[in-house]
């Protein structure tokens, strides 16, 4: 815990960790990956959805040498894309090359697709290899769209929670990360499980509601935000500074063409004005002395890792977000954010 | 009752109703208004959102004229924006001159936005008028997005039928349209309140979902699709027949340069395939007989208005919808509908 006061103008808190960020390759990663510093953020964890999935060691630690030669003083943590071909050898690999956690996406689970997230224990013998190797389970939760069941994009993640709540019973050990939990009721339940389960929170959606999304693609993600009750219950849980939930900006880059089009991607860019955006979100809700614990503490203290070296100075300057970066539109572009990180360092 | 089997290939009813429609004005009339007849509506009610807004007794006829000279086989119904200058004077000229309803949007009831829909009330006076003169109240049944409430984009309308049944105590002999219902709950409060409280359904909210209009501009009008279950309860309501629910297509033309863009217009366009889009989805439900009482018979029940001249025949042939229309991209815009209107009539 920091002393803040009132007046305070400046804010020095270890480099943050960004528990989930997508970083693409090609020019999108060179145009992307230099900016996780300038948000404030020292090591993060990169998903592994590129085209084609990094599913492999080789692959991982392939696509970690192209990103540490865009950026040479960031720590990137990687991980394996679920799939059936995931063999107990290649994880032992996997966890003594370093990487950290295995990614579950929906379509991960989709094998069978009627069968929904039934089919997430068609992985029991990988969880249970996890388990036993101290590797973390990272899942986007929610149950694929399926109308027969009255499953639909605003009730997806709800819906996935009672699979979680089994996996956790069946592997206790296991340490879970909900990722970008969105709702009240994931909130409840992550709190609720043991403490191998945990979950990441993005930066956007301790900001929006389904109102900010319907009429502006930039603001559209999956999980989408839900509503003013389920962001609500997420700064609520921050406020609080609970050690299970932690930052995951799940910051994720689309070409402008991709955004003001006929089918927009879902995906939020905020990792150039990451830490910004949230020291000027907990200051508005009474609780930046909370800031460093969400972004820098425990998220390493769940993964075990030791605290990243130096800091990083926040000021109480007004920061204006750039209308763009490269051809892509940030999160609240053109806006202006009460919390600048002065440049250069 | 139509007598329907399953070998049936055309099917002729009366010219449709369309008791909710956008036709706007200029270029955007003379693309849209002569599509009105295409979709198999001989009738419609024409919203008065136009701007300026269409407020006075001279206004609606002068737009009634313009819009006679684009379509002079089409009827034309006239509304009134509710506004706080609107005279009990005006209104009795307004009913003389066959002005049949008054439309009321949220924005038109935040004089005292502080207070939301509670101000429904500063035109009790209104309200009165028209209950004596006989004439019909739409209303865009939602209350404008609240953060502090709770009130957002996905339920925003349930928050709203308190104020419908309040209004329907306060005057239980005012005919009130709770136009395009888009969930269970409206559906439930509209059945459950008295007879002079009805419906309108439009066709678009009889398919979609929020995971239809998430990524799909297209799919985005106000009030948004919500959940399947919502879905369903308006399915179920036209299975059922009920007598006061009816069409009113709220169908909505905007550019394509202000739907595929940084901030999306709400509104969807449907004018041109109306019948055919509603006879498929009726035929999915296997109610097919229920589809000329809810687009030729209901509606003008309540509103008290003598049957169409006219008929419409449509065949069971494939409709390709359109890319576009002028500038205007429809609904369902390349895809294959099942049922088609011949032209020329």
């Amino acid at each position: 815990m920091m002393n803040m006061t009132e007046t305070q103008t400046t804010l020095t808190i270890p480099l943050a960790d960004d528990f989930h960020v997508h970083l693409r390759d090609g020019d999108l990663a060179r145009t992307v990956t230099p900016l996780v510093r300038s948000g404030g953020v020292g090591r993060c964890l990169v998903m592994p959805n590129v085209n084609p999935p990094i599913q492999t060691v080789h692959d991982a630690l392939e696509y970690k040498r192209s990103l540490l030669h865009i950026a040479p003083d960031m720590t990137f943590l990687m991980t394996l894309y679920l799939h059936e071909g995931l063999t107990h050898n290649e994880l032992e690999r996997a966890a003594e090359a370093g990487i950290v956690a295995i990614k579950c996406y929906p379509r991960g689970v989709t094998t069978n697709s009627e069968h929904g997230a039934t089919d997430l224990m068609a992985h029991a013998d990988t969880f249970a290899a996890a388990e036993n190797l101290g590797m973390v389970l990272c899942i986007h939760g929610e149950i694929p769209n399926d109308t027969e069941r009255g499953i639909d994009i605003m009730n997806a993640e709800e819906a996935f929670l009672p699979e979680l709540k089994r996996l956790h019973t069946t592997f206790p050990k296991l340490r879970i990360v909900l990722e970008h939990v969105s709702t009240a009721a994931a909130v409840n339940a992550v709190r609720e499980l043991g403490d191998s389960v945990a979950a990441t929170i993005t930066a956007h959606h301790l900001l929006l509601t389904a109102e900010d999304w319907a009429n502006n693609p930039y603001n559209f993600c999956k999980p989408v935000a839900k509503t003013s009750a389920d962001r609500d219950a997420l700064r609520a849980i921050i406020k609080e500074g609970h050690p299970k939930f932690f930052l995951g900006s799940d910051s994720a880059p689309h070409r402008q063409a991709h955004k003001e089009c006929e089918h927009p991607k879902p995906g939020i860019f905020t990792t150039p004005i990451l830490l910004p955006l949230i020291a000027q979100c907990m200051e508005e809700l009474d609780c930046l002395d909370n800031l460093a614990e969400f972004v820098a503490t425990f998220g390493r203290h769940f993964y075990r890792l030791a605290p990243n070296k130096g800091t990083v100075k926040l000021e109480r300057t007004p920061f204006h977000v750039p209308d763009r970066y490269g051809d892509i539109v940030p999160f609240a572009a053109g806006t202006t954010l009460n919390w600048s990180i002065p440049s250069p360092r």
